[in-house]
């Protein structure tokens, strides 16, 4: 794919920008040029998922993904089957939003046993594929950095999340490469590569010292220390050429006017992805 | 080894009251019969080293390991030959204080180029291994978490640290196992028993939800999710069988009185490792 392409690729993470509405996001992705949007299951829930279909359909944007399914572990059989049921919702709002990725965080374990809560999250998946399949949904597999490891994901390397991918057909499950969360796995260059024809998401993002913040701390990238444009091209040499979302999780960027936001983004990512 | 010699086991790194000076932290591992002592460089040199031996010396103390040496990835040729200077200061202090461990925290880099930074890390051991023989003080690599990828360590995995120690006698290189650092590692327990004679030190914290600061945030032994006791005995089953460094870095361990924090190191050591 040709550099004078990237910006055709750029896809706005609603996250980065949440103090906008799903229709403000729609409407500053149009107003900015940003093709892509990630959409954000709790700004679909604030207007209805009829009405989310309809202002990205209108506005003629194509949806990257739906974030986020997942949460899998849970402490009783109950619990885990209501995770599946919401889970199954979140597929039919990627289908219904035109996209064919839900991104998994496949969620902490509900206490110190984390062996058995990794099972659950194979479970989990084991249990969505059928359903996901049905509607022309993948499920993006995204291991998370391993300091979330007690409160969000115990999924945590790309070989974790390609090594459970691997046991269904690449049109089924697949893998996100977020660079916040992989860029300091000693391993990233050839689980990237391993991850060839199943990477489903390109997340970008930086890594500041000193992070004031373990989960709202992200920096726009140029910022830190993460080779975001090396990742780039070999996620490209692994085959995946689709939308990259910038993921900023920042509470300084909440803080601030969201036009103003989504120009540095513009610029930020044609600099340095 | 019988549960009930386990408290002889028991090591108070001096980090976990940093409040105390060397003669303090001495002082107070005698009276609370703490019969190890892990001692820190900056205690070392608020006194002098002949003092710092003296100390130790007189209290009857075993001396579990000196932190640290480590940091050598630098910018410049120049630099780096300084950091090998400063790492033989630290062998001395360790072979003058009667241990033979120098636990290495072995740097972050000094840009984006972190597959150099991890080559001047195994350059400079490679580097410090004849002179460390010299003394009879075996180097000890420390995997950090990956959080400190970006500011204290690029060595993030057992797996990075048993590939460097390998390539050296186990009498010359190894490795330490921190909870706090390698509790997420999915081949935590292959790579517990792939280290079988190189484990130089046991470390034990632990991680609570939320983590208020990265660095400052470590727990008490029982407050958090690392499932201490089962990696206790996977250590042992590796052949480990030293002293257990209790290292917690925490503000709010540093604010209270240093004899109520020994007491409940003893207490939650007991209990929970």
């Amino acid at each position: 794919m040709a550099e004078d392409k990237l910006m055709s690729r750029l896809s706005l993470n609603q996250i980065t920008i949440d103090q906008w509405s799903l229709q403000e996001a729609v409407e500053g992705c149009l107003s900015h040029e940003v093709p892509w949007i990630s959409v954000w299951r709790h700004k679909i829930k604030e207007i209805g998922l009829k009405q989310s279909k309809r202002l990205i359909t209108d506005a003629g944007l194509d949806v990257s993904s739906v974030c986020r399914g997942g949460m899998f572990p849970a402490a009783t059989a109950k619990d885990r089957a209501e995770r599946i049921d919401d889970n199954k919702r979140a597929i039919e709002e990627a289908a219904e939003l035109g996209t064919d990725t839900l991104v998994l965080v496949c969620g902490p374990s509900a206490d110190r046993d984390i062996d058995t809560a990794r099972k659950q999250v194979e479970e989990g998946i084991d249990q969505l594929v059928p359903y996901a399949k049905d509607y022309g949904v993948k499920l993006a597999i995204e291991p998370l950095h391993p300091m979330f490891a007690a409160d969000r994901s115990v999924i945590n390397t790309m070989d974790q999340a390609s090594t459970i991918a691997e046991k269904y057909h690449p049109d089924e499950v697949g893998v996100i490469v977020d660079v916040y969360h992989v860029w300091w796995d000693p391993n990233l260059y050839q689980e990237i590569n391993r991850a060839k024809g199943r990477i489903l998401g390109f997340h970008v993002s930086d890594w500041k010292v000193p992070m004031a913040d373990m989960f709202k701390g992200r920096a726009m990238m140029g910022e830190g220390v993460i080779e975001i444009n090396r990742m780039r091209k070999a996620v490209e040499e692994a085959g995946y050429h689709g939308p990259i979302e910038v993921e900023i999780i920042n509470q300084s960027l909440w803080d601030r006017d969201g036009n103003d936001v989504l120009q540095e983004v513009k610029q930020s990512f044609a600099k340095h992805v």
